[in-house]
């Protein structure tokens, strides 16, 4: 019999269900409100309950090797334990797995939700003909992860890959994390509109101060839009994004030495606007890029490609039902991947 | 018969060679000149004569595993050709893996010095009682080494763990690697001098100006003699590589997690001046970090070290040694090591 795994995406706005089989292909999906302000037991209550309701269908013709959930925040790895999340702020110290497992009766494994796309993206997106990758998430915040031998790398108490709070500048913006100028507060959506309303006080933007005066959702999109109408402030607000994200890349791109960098979340919709700044700074700022880089003849074969990620918000969904696949004692064979030594 | 193998450590001025046990115990140790002026013959030639020598006498009681090689520079993984060595000049694309077996019939494994200076540490050194640790070595340049998984990881084409050129001040000093204000210009030991005698022309430092004059060897040492001795100037110097060493260690911290981090190098004997900097700045920058550090009660048994390295420049040749031990198909039984998950 098959086997399949359950993954599961815990948003502030959606709570996703998917059983995805050992070869990722999607059998079923579910979307449901996350009621977060109802409280955590009413949270893990309508997951349960639609889980059991996927796997009961999927199971007829399937074997149920785990449940996989990425939750905002910070995990312990040992004990699946909710240490802190912002968004869930009831959940602090929460065992939330012991819960869902009692629930359930199947094993289950909690992961940082940026970590679970990096893995998503490894296994089904970008990254999937590569063996080692690492991910940069631009939205609200800056979020990371890091894939290596297959399965996420989380370090010593799951808090590795936070690759949104590297220092780019280290008299910049103050960060909630303590730090000041982490790349959070340089290329996430909050950090764009920060920008921005420097910019229009600084009496420099005219363009972005009628788009923010007439707005009321005046976001991250609204200065990208004015940037491809060829706005200045608007242009050069995603020239340092991109400027920041090569500091960035080139920081990774020397500590790693992977064949790939992924770059998702809302913000990467700006590509067109910050990426050529990143390059050139990657390029300018990292030897090992500068020779390994595709369009240099002396690469020989390892080539680091930095790109767009491909599932968009199902990459959560896939890395979370992956999980399983890779940590319950060998539930399922691995695929098999092409090895670049 | 127990198994031996031969680690070599390729410097600038000396050639060092050790046979050590698959237990980690030296059981010969012998230290040529490296005539690197004669050129990658001859010392291709020396280096196999010296090891036939010391492989026959240990090889009476003890089978080789084979020969790790640390050398300084970037290493083709795949056919342990030498790409480039500062050093080493007319080694370019020298395929010294090959050169080498050929002379001796036993398994060469050639790896960046830096990278064999961090397994040194992790098999017999600071990080003995770790899984995962990464090492920043303080010497003319910064040179790093990550291991993971029980063996050094060097990336997709052996150009990983070059911690030395992160970037800490995205518009300082530049470097040759093409960065600018990267941790080698802020905390090797040329930055030191360099500062010191920026400091000097600024007509701020009485004590260091009184030292270069008087001394055509004017060096880190000079500097942190006199930060000893409270020379203000001369403190303000190591105040600012640790600053430097905190934002870096912060970095690390944020994206591995790991259990250790270990400074080595010269350099590393400013400790006293430079680490209280350091300790700080780490704390102030990095979330991870400050849940993790040794007198936090929070930190639950999951604790981050950033130490000292102990064994000096034997780290390397132990370091070099492990490498057969590791890689050639499994030789010997790999010492287990405690978990910590």
């Amino acid at each position: 019999m098959p086997s399949f795994a359950i993954g599961v995406d815990l948003g502030g706005t959606n709570l996703r269900i998917a059983a995805v089989d050992s070869e990722g292909k999607l059998l079923e999906k579910l979307t449901l409100g996350a009621e977060i302000s109802r409280g955590r037991d009413y949270v893990i209550e309508e997951m349960s309950t639609a889980i059991k309701k996927v796997s009961a269908n999927i199971g007829k013709k399937h074997k149920l090797a785990g449940v996989g959930i990425g939750v905002p925040g910070i995990i312990e790895k040992r004990t699946g334990r909710v240490i802190k999340s912002p968004n869930l702020p009831d959940w602090l110290n929460y065992p939330a797995k012991e819960e869902i497992e009692r629930r359930l009766g199947a094993p289950v494994i909690l992961e940082n939700d940026a970590n679970v796309a990096a893995l998503g993206e490894f296994w089904m997106g970008a990254a999937r003909d590569v063996d080692a990758m690492c991910i940069v998430t631009l939205g609200t915040g800056v979020g990371g992860g890091i894939v290596m031998n297959g399965d996420i790398w989380d370090g010593m108490s799951g808090m590795a890959g936070e690759l949104g709070h590297i220092t780019i500048e280290p008299e910049g913006h103050p960060c909630n994390c303590g730090n000041r100028g982490c790349a959070e507060q340089l290329a996430s959506a909050t950090a764009i509109v920060r920008m921005a309303r420097e910019a229009i006080a600084a009496g420099k933007a005219e363009g972005l101060k009628k788009a923010a005066s007439g707005n009321v959702e005046f976001t991250a999109k609204s200065v990208f839009l004015l940037a491809l109408q060829g706005d200045e402030a608007a242009k050069a607000i995603f020239h340092k994004v991109g400027w920041a994200l090569g500091v960035l890349m080139a920081d990774l791109v020397n500590a790693f030495n992977f064949p790939m960098y992924v770059i998702g979340g809302g913000v990467a919709s700006g590509w067109q606007e910050f990426s050529p700044a990143m390059f050139e700074e990657t390029r300018k700022r990292s030897m090992v890029y500068a020779a390994t880089a595709p369009q240099d003849s002396s690469a020989k074969g390892n080539v680091t490609i930095i790109t767009r990620a491909l599932l968009g918000s199902d990459a959560g969904l896939f890395g979370a039902a992956r999980l399983p696949f890779v940590r319950v004692k060998k539930a399922a064979p691995k695929r098999s991947r092409s090895k670049r030594t």
